[in-house]
């Protein structure tokens, strides 16, 4: 199929969008009643029961539709429009009557019809995309079980079902005892590990570290920078000197942060180098893998990218991201057990009560800064259930090879993209630009027609990172996005 | 019906619990499938999108079910059962072989079965109760989407709505410019408005205020505790004093956190004379409305209980909390704008370009610590629509009703019950003890029977805290818990 043929298929399917306003499917008996014909304000059991069931009957074809539309290579990724544009194209609100049904039907019809398709197979922007349905029937059923994660006794399951993930991440990581705790997204993971003084982290790292840094009183001026290869790599050898002059200087260097899988490179710091600098020098090791942990699920990336993991002291790692898990769910694991409780803990008597019927060492609420938390567990404990360790592997490994495709594709069509840069530690993200001041122009066609988009970054202002972390990427569509790309080149 | 009928009602209920194990429901046509059999995986469009549809429908079933029975009075609100327990009846291991379909389902059910049912009518423990199925609609809804909220071309019509929903926060609040984020969870809310030096804070505020002085290292010594009066309010003379004191020591006061709805008491600070003291001195005045917020959507209660609020800097609200919004859902207001963004940005210019060619002032995501921001608004908005401002007024006004009731109903128990303390300023918290030395005991058995349990706290060692929150609560049900506390004590 060539572009033409694709343009043309778009233009067909779009004559029968089921996100069409007009749809018949909008009128539905219930669509005249209120929220309060429906529970938990309607008690009238017999009633309230039928009209909550076939409501939440309406959400899920919505839903289904939706589903179908993003699966569909032919629909577009995104009607763009801008904010004042979008503004007059939906009725955003807050009234001061109550709305009937239908009206909250088609609210839900068009917030997933102007949005961004994520799942779709063609979107490669972003860490995380693809739309795994066992994570999403968790987070359903999350949304349902509606509870805080404070204590066992009021999330008994996934209490457990937390310590059932986090155990077996520990264990791939290699810390055979530890600790570990969900944050509310990778940035808070960063920050929780950070202590005073000097830390160190790499010129690529992510900016939540130094973020962090600021948050916590250390001031980003003692959040140190320090030098990376061309691959976007940490250069162990500058690391070392830092810390031999900051310790000269009368400083106390107490924190390296190892970035494996930069935001924009997708670059693995060395791991073994800068573990034995830290082990000699006594300074904390934390190795933020939030975007390439998923590597650890397989055997063969574990070896070739996290060799030397066992090491570090603490690990941030985010199944959200190259898993495929709903956002959010990200995860901090300690290589010592203990010391997010003697780190973190208020004591609010109230909830952590010593006194209580049962095991208190699962009321992990007070072991995080936040109070209550979100299960963002659920949905992960399903979707591994659903793959065992073997599918999880089998997701990496297919995932790597379409990275590897991709890279081989470019090079074939060397004439129109440039590799960039092409890390043999980074292989997740790549970097193909041809004209780089049409490259903007270029972007904003995609982002109407294709939906991938570009970052600028340092010394590249104007290149293309694609992102392959959706599972439901297939050559062809790797195929698709360079042919765009090519297409689009040449209009130019 | 008397509580013998209630026991009796409950025996009966059990045998046709829709969750037991041997329900035929589990065995499906497409049990034996597995996660490769489904989107995302699974490419073949037609094959996929029947099975995906299927399955996603049996998900819906369950839940359903759950959500029948949760409001169904005669189901148990927990099945407790100790850590070891759980861990024997339920399969909670990571495999190393993917689970089809049927064992997938009977996760999600056991999941269910052996959870707290937070939305049952006689759940009065904690501040979140009940389950909103708008609000819940939403959360399936944004789960679908999977999006993140960095910027406006990832997630525009959400960020939008965002927009909507707090600038009628603001309004309410009474701040006519000014700006707001939601942030993860009221605890993060907390920590972010801190800075550095003095901070001043009720004897009986939430422990986030303190634990965020720790993290942001202003040392939990610099932030000072001030004494309040019987009724768990802080009391501005004492404030003054320690103002006073302060800076004549050469200190620097620069923070006052002003409670308003204390979690066990339920207490609110004095707003105006706070206010009063703030600035005269020159100080932030921050309210920490996460609990007691809700009352400003009621035209009463915002002028009992919120007089003078548009004087503070910012606010604190959670609408998971009161309002009933699923959890979780907590925003933070500031009356001056473009304070966020100067503050937190660490200008990632690889998401927040100036050079985008749409108004980049709808990237909310570098106004915030953290990187990636879950969803928390669509079920918000989408539950506000609901309501309008009518709905979420009978809702706060129903439910101060309730706390009246249940305050006249102890009253005249008086032989039985004693009201601690009932602060006119905190309606939504009670307290009644008989002996408190058999409290712990009662407890266990509302754990395991009721779902009613206490909350020990300061000079109160054992008392109940009744919470409603809960839509679905009516009269009947406040008088059930009352009875049922009283057959307890009648046992002892």
């Amino acid at each position: 199929m060539d572009t033409s043929d694709l343009i043309a298929a778009r233009v067909v399917e779009e004559t029968k969008n089921p996100f069409e306003e007009d749809e018949k499917s909008s009128v539905s008996e219930i669509g005249n009643l209120f929220y309060r014909d429906l529970y938990p304000v309607n008690q009238d059991t017999p009633v309230a029961d039928k009209n909550t069931r076939e409501f939440l009957h309406r959400i899920l074809d919505i839903q289904l539709d939706y589903i179908t539309s993003s699966n569909d290579r032919s629909s577009k990724i995104l009607d763009f429009y801008h904010p004042q544009q979008m503004k007059e194209k939906l009725d955003l609100e807050i009234p001061e009557e109550p709305q009937n049904i239908d009206t909250l039907l088609t609210d839900c019809k068009d917030a997933l019809k102007y949005q961004v398709k994520t799942g779709h197979p063609h979107f490669f922007n972003q860490l995380s995309t693809g739309l795994d349905i066992v994570s999403l029937a968790g987070e359903w059923v999350t949304a349902t079980a509606n509870t805080n994660m404070f204590t066992y006794e009021i999330a008994p399951v996934f209490i457990l079902m937390e310590h059932a993930c986090l155990k077996k991440m520990r264990e791939l990581i290699g810390f055979t005892k530890g600790d570990s705790i969900l944050a509310p997204g990778g940035s808070i993971s960063n920050i929780a590990i950070t202590g005073q003084l000097i830390m160190y982290t790499s010129q690529h790292h992510h900016y939540s570290v130094s973020g962090g840094a600021s948050a916590i009183g250390l001031g980003t001026e003692n959040c140190v920078k320090v030098p990376c290869d061309k691959k976007g790599r940490m250069i162990p050898s500058e690391l070392e000197k830092l810390i031999i002059r900051h310790k000269s200087e009368g400083h106390l260097p107490f924190f390296v942060n190892c970035t494996t899988g930069t935001t924009v490179y997708g670059a693995f710091d060395p791991i073994n180098p800068i573990a034995d600098i830290c082990e000699k020098y006594g300074i904390w090791h934390h190795i933020d893998a939030a975007w390439g942990g998923g590597l650890i699920m397989s055997r063969k990336y574990r070896a070739t990218h996290f060799a030397g993991i066992e090491r570090a002291d603490s690990v941030t790692w985010n199944p959200h991201k190259l898993l495929g898990t709903l956002l959010q769910c990200s995860t901090l694991h300690f290589k010592e057990d203990g010391l997010l409780i003697s780190c973190n803990q208020m004591s609010a008597d109230y909830l952590f009560q010593k006194d209580k019927h049962y095991d208190v060492c699962y009321d992990t609420g007070d072991k995080v800064i936040q109070c209550g938390r979100h299960n963002d567990i659920f949905k992960f404990w399903l979707q591994w259930r659903s793959k065992g360790m073997e599918g999880f592997e089998t997701q990496i490994n297919t995932l790597m090879d379409l990275t590897a495709y991709q890279v081989q594709q470019m090079k074939e069509r060397k004439e129109r993209f440039y590799l960039l840069l092409m890390s043999l530690n980074a292989p997740m993200s790549f970097f193909g630009t041809f004209l780089s001041v049409f490259a903007r122009f270029i972007v904003h066609k995609l982002i109407q027609e294709t939906g991938c988009w570009n970052l600028p970054f340092g010394e590249f202002p104007n290149f293309f990172r694609s992102i392959i972390s959706n599972q439901a990427v297939t050559k062809k569509d790797v195929d698709f996005m360079l042919d765009e790309l090519e297409r689009l080149g040449n209009d130019l």
